[in-house]
C-alpha cells in the first residue's frame, strides 16, 4: 500500500508474503567446500540501472544467492542530474538490509574505460569515491590496496570487441604480472559467444572463471521461465559461508559458472559436482542380457550425456531433480559406464567426461 | 550487458527481446466509448518506491495500459539524502519515454497528510514543486488551479483508519462542496475490505470510482500468476484515446475498477461490458426438452454467474476467453436467461443482474 | 469420484469444472471461408492407443477443435485379446458425445500396410468393418465408394522410409490417377524432417496438405507447454462449419497446417491469414526522419519477420496476441513495408512474402 | 507417431522424451521407516475409466509413486459390450510394464454395492474373477482368504450418503469384528467434507487412514497446477520398499494421507514428518532483543503455522522447499518455539502441535 520503505518491512513485522520467501538453489557442495552462489556484477539507479539498491538485495535473497556485489559504474552515471554523487551510496543503502537477511554483500564498483582496458569490477573494496581518478593503473593500484579482487568484465562484448573474441591486451597482461587481475568473466548477462577462450586464459594465468548477471533492470524480468530458471551465477567453493572464506576462495581460483542449463569450470570442481548430483540406483531387474536401473539427478542442473558406450543409451538427458530409467548391458555392472557431459564445459573444446558407477547393493 | 540507459533501447535499435512486447488487456469497449486501462497511483525512487521512473513506463507499456500516473509523495521522501529534491524529476525522466511508446503519462503527485484528510492524489497537474506547502486547502486549491483531478486514496487503509471503514470527514465534504474532490479509491494494491461503501459515496456525490496499484516495488513481482493475472486498473470510458478525452471522462465519472477476478462499477458501465463480452451461440442440439448451446466469454474477466433460473444451471463460471457448453430448458429460447454476476459489484450489497439472450439463428 | 461414465457428466449436470471449458484457437477466418481447426489422425484403445474414445472427444472439444477423426488401425490391433473386434466400436462410442458437444466427428480408419503403399487414412467412411480385406486396391475402392477422402500418412516416417524423404510410389500415382488419393500428411506428431517435399507433391497433384497429431497417448501429455502450445492441426477453409462444407473444402484442397510455431500452406491461404492477423496502427510519432507505430498480431501464431528493408528493423518477431512497437523510416508511409515470414512455409524452399501497410489515419 | 504399443517403448530404446522422467515426491522418511507414496484406488477402461492400464502405470511412475493399485469395479462395467470380461485383464496388461519400471503394482478390485456396505477395495488379491459373486460377505471372505487388505471407500460420498457424514453401519462393524476391514478412505479424489470423522473411526478401530485418487480420467488432467501440485496419496511407513513391507505396514496401520496442501495422520507419523522437514538455522543476527534466523522447509508440503507465541510471528507459512526468514524474541533460544500446524490434521478438530528448536551452533 503506501509509505513503506521497502517490501521487506512485511517480513520484519513477522508475516509472510508471496515474495518474502527464499528459493533454494540446488547445486551440491563438493568435498571440503560449500558451494556459494554469487553474482558479482549488478547495477542500480546510482549508475545506469533501473532499481534502488534494496531491490537488488531482495532479489538476491529471494533468488537463493549467498553473495551479491553491486558494481555501479564510476565513470558512466547517466542519472547524475537526479542522484547523489556519493559513489558509496548504493552500498550504504543496501548494507543494513543485507545484514538483516544474512546476504553477504560485497562492496564493489565497475571501473569503466574504453578498450583496452575496457570494464573491470573491483570487488571487496572499502571506498569507491577514492577510485574516481583519471589514471587507470593508479585506480587499480588503489583498489588493490583496499584489498580488491579485480575482474575483467565481458571481454567478448561486441560493443568493445567487434569480432566478439575475448583477448588479453598488454594492459591486462601487465595487471596479471602485478597480481592485479584475479578473474575474467566467462559469462555476462546472456552472452555465450566464444566464451571458452576465457577458460583457457584463466587456466594459463591462474585466474578465477567468473559469471554474472550484469543486471540493469529487474532480475525476474531479465531471466524468465521457461527460457531461464535462474540468473547466471559464479559458484565459489569456499571453506565456509563467510565473507573471508568467499574472498579466499576467489583469490585461489576455486570458482565455476552456472548459466542457463550449463556449467563451466575446471574438472577439479565440475567433476565433484557431477558426482555429488548424479547417482545410479541398484538395478531392480535383470533380464539375462540387460539390467534396469534408475539414475537420479539431485541438482538444478540438467545433465546432457552423450557418447554413451555400446549396449547403453547413446544419449541420455538427466533432467534437474528427476529420475530417469535406464536399461543397459549387464557388463556395466563390472566396467565403468562413461559419458561426455555436453553441458559441462571444462575448457576450449572440452567437456566433462564422467563415470556413473552402478551399485550392486 | 552493460551501459544501457534502459531496456527500451533494445527496441529503439529495432530488435525485439522477451520483454519488449505489449500485452493486450481484453476488456471490451462499450457503445460510444473506448475502454482505457489506467493506473493512477504509483511510486518511484523519488519518494519511497524501489524503481526508476523509466521502469514504471516500461511496466505500463508491457502491461497493456493506456495511461499511467506516477504519484510520488510530496511530504514523505525517505530517500531524500540520495536523490534530487526536484518534485517533478520522475515526470521529467519518464515523459520522453512515454511519448516514444504512446503511453498517456499523467503528471501527478500524492499529497500525504495524516487523517483527516489523509492521502490524496492530484492528477493532471503542471508542477509538483508548487504544491509543496503547509496549508492543505491551499495545496488543493493550487492543484485545482492547475486543472487537477483530486482522488482520495485508500480510505479504508488500516494505518489511517483502524476499523477499515472508509469515511468522508468534514474536510472531504468541504472539498466535495467546492468541486475539489473528483474520485475515491475503491481499490488500492490488494485491498478489498469494505470497499463497497466507496461505491455509495461515489454514487451520492457523483465522484469517479477509482482503482489503482499504488505500486512501490516491481509490478510483475507484486501481481504474480496464478494469484493475479493483472494489476488493478481504473477503466475509463473515454470518447477517444487521448489525454483530453481521458480527463473529460474522469471528471464525468465514467469509470469502473478491474481488480483480481472482479469488476466494480455502476450498472450503466458494467452492464454494457458484460453484454459486449458474453455471447451465447445458436443452439446446436434440441433433445425435445433441452437445448444445448455454447456461451463464449470474450474478455479477460471471468464471469461468475449465480442464481440461475429453473431448468438452467444454478451456477455457471464463464472463464476468461473460453467457451462453456450449456444445457438448458427450451423455454429459454423465448424468455430471458438471467443471472446474478457475483463478481461484478454495482454497489453496496448489489451485483450486476444480466440477461443472456439465446439467438435463434 | 466414482461410477461416472465420463468427465462430461459433470457438465451435463450443469456445473463446471476446471477442465470443462473450451479453449479458443485464435487463427483468423479468411475472406469467404471459416477456418476450421481439425485433427484427422488419432488412435484409441481399439487399436494401439492408450485412451477410450470419449477421452478423444473431450480432448478435442477442450482443445478448441472443430473436427476430429478417430482412425484406429485396421490391420494392427495389439489389444485385440482384450477388446471387441467391432472396427466401428470407437465411432459408436464417441459419436453421441461428439453430438452433445457440437464437435464434427469424422468417421475414419487407418489402412495399415508395409511400404509401399504404407499407411493411409480413409476419412468420412460409413463402415470400417467392410474395409478389413486383403487386397489393398479393393480396400481403397470400397472406401472411395463410401465417399472417403484418402490421406497418405507420414510419408517420411523413418520406420518405413529410412532416409526420411517422402516419396510417391507407383501405387500412390495409380491412386492419384484414379482420384483415390486426396491429401498427404506434411506434418505428423512431432515430425518435421523434409516435409516441404510434400508441399510440392500436393501442388503438382492438386492434393490437400494435411497435418495431424496421430496421437496414441494423452493429447495434453503429448503437447505440453512451454514446448507446444497446441497440437498440430489441419486448417480447413470451409464455406461453413458443417460436415458437408468440411468435406467439400478438403476435396477442393483448401487446407493448411499449423504445427508448433509454424504454418505451412499455399500462399492463397496463408497470405490472407497473415493479413487478417497482422495490423499496423496509425503512427503516433514522427521525429522528422522516422515514424513510430505499433504492430498487433491478433492470432495464436507468432510471426517471425526477416529480411526487412533499409530503414526498418531487419528482423521482427510479432508474438502471438501481442503488440510490438516499431520505428521505421518515414518512406514506409508511401511504399510497402515488406518482409519474409520465416515461419510460414509456402513450398519447398519458399516462405511467405508479406506486406504490412501502415495506415495514415 | 504410429504403431507403438505404449509411450514407454521410447525409453526401452534408450532415448528420453519429455514425459519419460520420474518426478521425486519430497516427503521425508521418518525414523525407522521409508515413506512410500501410494495410490490404492484407480480405474481403467475395464470398468468405467477412460484409459488403458499401461497409461495408469506410466502416470504413477512419472508421478513418483512407489505403489499403485488398479481397482476396477466388479459390478459396474459400462464398457462391457466392447471389452473382455476377464476381471484380471487390467492386471495382466499392467504387470509387465510395472515390473520394467520398478513400480509396486498391487492387484486390486472394487467391490461395488449400494449402501450399506457401499464400495470396498480389496487390495493384494490373487484373482478378481473369483470375487464376482452375489453374497457380499462371501466375497469379502474370499478376498481375505487371498490375503486381501479391505478398504472402505469414500464413506461420505453424497451419492451414497446424502448428508455427507461418514458412518460405520452394522455390516462394517461386523467386518471389523472379523478383522475383515483394514482401512477407510479419509480422502477420495477432491473430497474433503467431514473427513475428520474418519480419523476417529480409524483411531477407535485401529484401521489405516487411507487417501487415494479414485481416478477415472487422466491423472494430469484431474490434478492440475496451480490448484493441485500432486494427486492425493496414501503415505505408507514401511520397513523397506517392497510389496511385503508395504502390506505389513498397511495392516499395521502405519499410514497418513497427503492431499492438496494438507496432511492427515496420527501424531506418531505426522510429528516425525514435520521434524524431518522443518529446520531452523543458527541465528545470524542478534539485535539485543531479537534474533534473526532462517527456517527451511525441505519437503513438498507447505507448513501453515498458527498460534505463534508472544514475541514471535503469530502466523508463518513455510512454503514447500523454500526458506523463510524469521525474527523472534531471544527467549526462544532457551524455550521452545511452538506452533499449531493448521494443515496437518491429527484427528477430529485437532491439528499437529510442533516445536521448532533453534540451534545455537
Amino acid at each position: 500500500m503506501k509509505v513503506k520503505v521497502f517490501l521487506f518491512a512485511i517480513l520484519l513485522l513477522g508475516s509472510v508474503t508471496l515474495t518474502a520467501q527464499r528459493r533454494i538453489l540446488n547445486i551440491p557442495d563438493i568435498p571440503g567446500y560449500v558451494t556459494l552462489k554469487c553474482d558479482f556484477h549488478s547495477h542500480t539507479v546510482f549508475s545506469d540501472g533501473e532499481v534502488w539498491p534494496t531491490q537488488r538485495v531482495g532479489e538476491a535473497w529471494r533468488d537463493g544467492l549467498d553473495a551479491l556485489a553491486i558494481t555501479d559504474h564510476i565513470e558512466y552515471r547517466p542519472h547524475k542530474d537526479f542522484i547523489s554523487n556519493d559513489l558509496n551510496a548504493a552500498w550504504k543503502i543496501a548494507k543494513p538490509v543485507a545484514d538483516d537477511y544474512n546476504l553477504i554483500l560485497v562492496h564493489g564498483t565497475e571501473i569503466t574505460r574504453s578498450m583496452p582496458p575496457g570494464h573491470l569490477n573491483a570487488l571487496f573494496i572499502l571506498d569507491a569515491d577514492s577510485l574516481d581518478k583519471k589514471d587507470f593503473m593508479k585506480v587499480i593500484e588503489a583498489a588493490v590496496k583496499q584489498g580488491a579482487f579485480i575482474q575483467y568484465n565481458h571481454p567478448g562484448w561486441k560493443a568493445q570487441q567487434p569480432d566478439g573474441i575475448p583477448r588479453l591486451y598488454p594492459v591486462h597482461l601487465e595487471l596479471i604480472a602485478k597480481g592485479w587481475l584475479n578473474g575474467i568473466e566467462y559469462f555476462n548477462e546472456y552472452e555465450t559467444y566464444r566464451n571458452a577462450t576465457v577458460m583457457e586464459m584463466c587456466r594459463e594465468h591462474k585466474l578465477a572463471v567468473m559469471g554474472n548477471s550484469d543486471v540493469h533492470g529487474v532480475i525476474s524480468e531479465t531471466y524468465m521461465e521457461p527460457e531461464y530458471t535462474h540468473r547466471p551465477v559464479t559458484l565459489v567453493f569456499a571453506r565456509e559461508r563467510t565473507m573471508e572464506s568467499l574472498r579466499e576462495a576467489m583469490f585461489a581460483g576455486r570458482t565455476a559458472v552456472w548459466y542457463g542449463d550449463s556449467l563451466a569450470g575446471f574438472e577439479q570442481f565440475t567433476g565433484p559436482i557431477f558426482r555429488a548430483a548424479v547417482k545410479a540406483g541398484v538395478p531392480y531387474k535383470d533380464d539375462g542380457k540387460n539390467i534396469f536401473f534408475n539414475i537420479t539427478n539431485n541438482s538444478d542442473l540438467p545433465m546432457k550425456l552423450t557418447g554413451g558406450p555400446e549396449g547403453a543409451p547413446a544419449e541420455l538427458t538427466l533432467p534437474a531433480n528427476q529420475v530417469v530409467r535406464v536399461k543397459a548391458n549387464k557388463r556395466y555392472l563390472e566396467q565403468p559406464l562413461t559419458y561426455s557431459v555436453s553441458n559441462i564445459v571444462t575448457g576450449s573444446g572440452t567437456v566433462l567426461r564422467a563415470e556413473i558407477p552402478i551399485p550392486l547393493k
